[in-house]
């Protein structure tokens, strides 16, 4: 997608062999490109959210293994690199799938030829995701399609989404904004309603921005007010991303995830994960009880970070000196309150057979 | 309650002339007080939420009113004051029926008697708030005492709360809070999870501050969190307050309170709103279609306040520029998802017969 103007992937091989990324915690308020020329420094840049969201963290996982090879091709070495890459988000299945692939592509070769593989592997699924997310792009947008015929073409369709699972959450198009890109440019009116997904903040910096960049209609609100809006008929679709999503079609994402979707089954709106198959962890099969649900530094929630007034990044203290903060940064929606699953390869019904028919294995 | 050890209500007379309250827009970093000396000077205090939760609003409009017949007592007077501090607040039902309660006491007197008057009535509401919010607090203390024996007191019980609907909400003691201080001064083991509230983050600088000063272990939270902890027992029971409720039971209180009660519905969590009696509008029926709901500015999603590590109180802008928001302030919780409805005179299920039972009209 396009930054003022010119293309921009989410991660990229420089020319001086560094991996080049787009540093999101510096979003909305300044753009910058962030240089990784090591292992630790991939790994600090995943660890630290420099980089997020599923799809994306699992190409600078093997962006990250591919700049370990170049050092130090030898077993050790790619099972140093691979124990350190893991360790940094142990929610995120995409992370190691990547990081399995990079491994079992360059373990039979002789280590001078490691690096080398690793750089293509690496380049090859960043262009697999891309390909990907233009497919699910594809399929949802038929959502986005029939719902805009379904009010005779009246008004705009309202999406409600959840954290940032645009392109900045993969290498280019995203996903539960793909289909929102492709209704866009196919010329159907689409407006987004982007929840603002405390304590980050990904939809308020990293969604609005994309969103604005593209020329999408949208509107920022707090996390709380979903729930109001599809009362009251203001929502017509909500479309979220995943980061792990069960053979039985539960889905882990963003903490709030499933509140949002309860009201959506209470009110009737459609709620559907857009979600790449390589989240998908086949040998799950009940979410909430399997699924290990990552806590991060409570700091996220008592201190905020923003533009001044006069134009600097500060970071402001919101909770009371002394009081404890607990922050968990998923959760899982069962399968009985999804509307369905969006797919590369189309769109299943939230349950075993219907996945697996796309997917057979 | 008490502040560094000494007893405090949330709005006094002073002994010049003006009225005194906490300002609860500097919480929880500096605690200040600020003194009314106008009607202007209420109004702009109840509007910009120096004072806030829907008891202590209808004692600051009495107070208002007061303050106005001292210095203008004609019927003229009291119009223009009655207007003025009404339009502050749309939603809140307490405000109307304090500034009613005033307007019947004083209009059959006479002009020079107004004033005192309307200042002994601002002093008997506050005290009528404080005596109700302490029986809301002994019945709803039974909650918790139950939740407490059937774990075999094993263990704290976990409360759950939304905004603010503590003692700052009200005069003393508070709604939601007050059985958690009930149950606390007895001697059971409680801990509070503290939703933060956005926009106006309420719960991490109110709530928290307040459980803080009052020695109730307590943690705060993203709004997003509470159904996770649901899903995993980790919360016992939920309590809310409300700024409107119907005479059917549904509840309008802070934002996102409805998202909680669908998560409590879907675990089996008890849910209850704490009400005193005059936060019910008997004229209601449907709360999802007949109560309007107040949209405030923008800005209140798009910035933040909180301290910066230098001291200071900063604001800071969170969404990119040009990103339109939306900001509504309440939503409503249906009848079907409460458990029941605590009021000082015991507690209700919430429908229509048992409210009326518990208030004869």
């Amino acid at each position: 997608m396009k930054v003022d103007g010119r293309p921009y992937r989410t991660i990229w091989p420089a020319e001086d062999g560094s991996v080049e990324v787009i540093d999101q915690t510096k979003l909305p308020h300044v753009f910058e490109v962030q240089g990784w020329r090591t292992t630790p420094d991939a790994a600090e840049g995943i660890r630290t959210m420099v980089v997020r969201g599923a799809p994306l963290i699992g190409v600078a996982g093997a962006y990250g293994l591919a700049l370990a090879l170049r050092d130090d091709a030898t077993d050790a070495g790619l099972a140093r690199a691979y124990d350190a890459l893991l360790a940094t988000r142990p929610t995120a299945v995409n992370l190691a799938w990547a990081l399995n692939a990079v491994r079992a592509e360059v373990q039979p070769l002789p280590p001078s030829s490691r690096a080398d593989a690793a750089w293509r592997l690496a380049a090859r699924l960043a262009d697999e995701d891309v390909e990907c997310c233009r497919a699910i792009g594809t399929h949802g947008a038929r959502l986005i399609a029939d719902s805009y015929a379904k009010s005779g073409k009246s008004r705009p369709v309202n999406v409600l989404t959840h954290c940032n699972a645009g392109w900045l959450a993969t290498v280019d198009w995203g996903t539960a904004l793909a289909p929102v890109y492709a209704a866009h440019d196919d010329g159907i009116p689409v407006h987004v309603w982007v929840d603002e997904t405390r304590p980050r903040n990904q939809g308020a910096s990293l969604t609005a921005w994309e969103l604005q960049h593209h020329g999408v209609p949208h509107t920022v609100i707090a996390d709380n007010v979903g729930g109001h809006l599809m009362q009251h008929g203001q929502v017509d679709l909500c479309l979220v991303g995943s980061d792990r999503t069960t053979a039985t079609g539960d889905v882990c994402n963003k903490i709030g995830t499933y509140l949002k979707a309860l009201a959506a089954h209470d009110n009737g709106v459609p709620f559907y994960a857009c979600v790449p198959s390589s989240t998908i962890d086949w040998t799950l099969s009940d979410g909430v009880q399997q699924i290990p649900i990552e806590q991060r530094d409570g700091r996220e929630v008592s201190e905020i970070s923003g533009m001044t007034a006069g134009g600097q990044v500060e970071t402001v203290r919101l909770t009371p000196v002394g009081s404890p903060v607990a922050n968990y940064a998923f959760d899982v929606t069962p399968a009985r309150l999804m509307t369905g699953i969006v797919t590369e390869r189309g769109i299943a019904k939230a349950d075993r057979a219907e996945l697996a028919r796309l997917f057979p294995r």
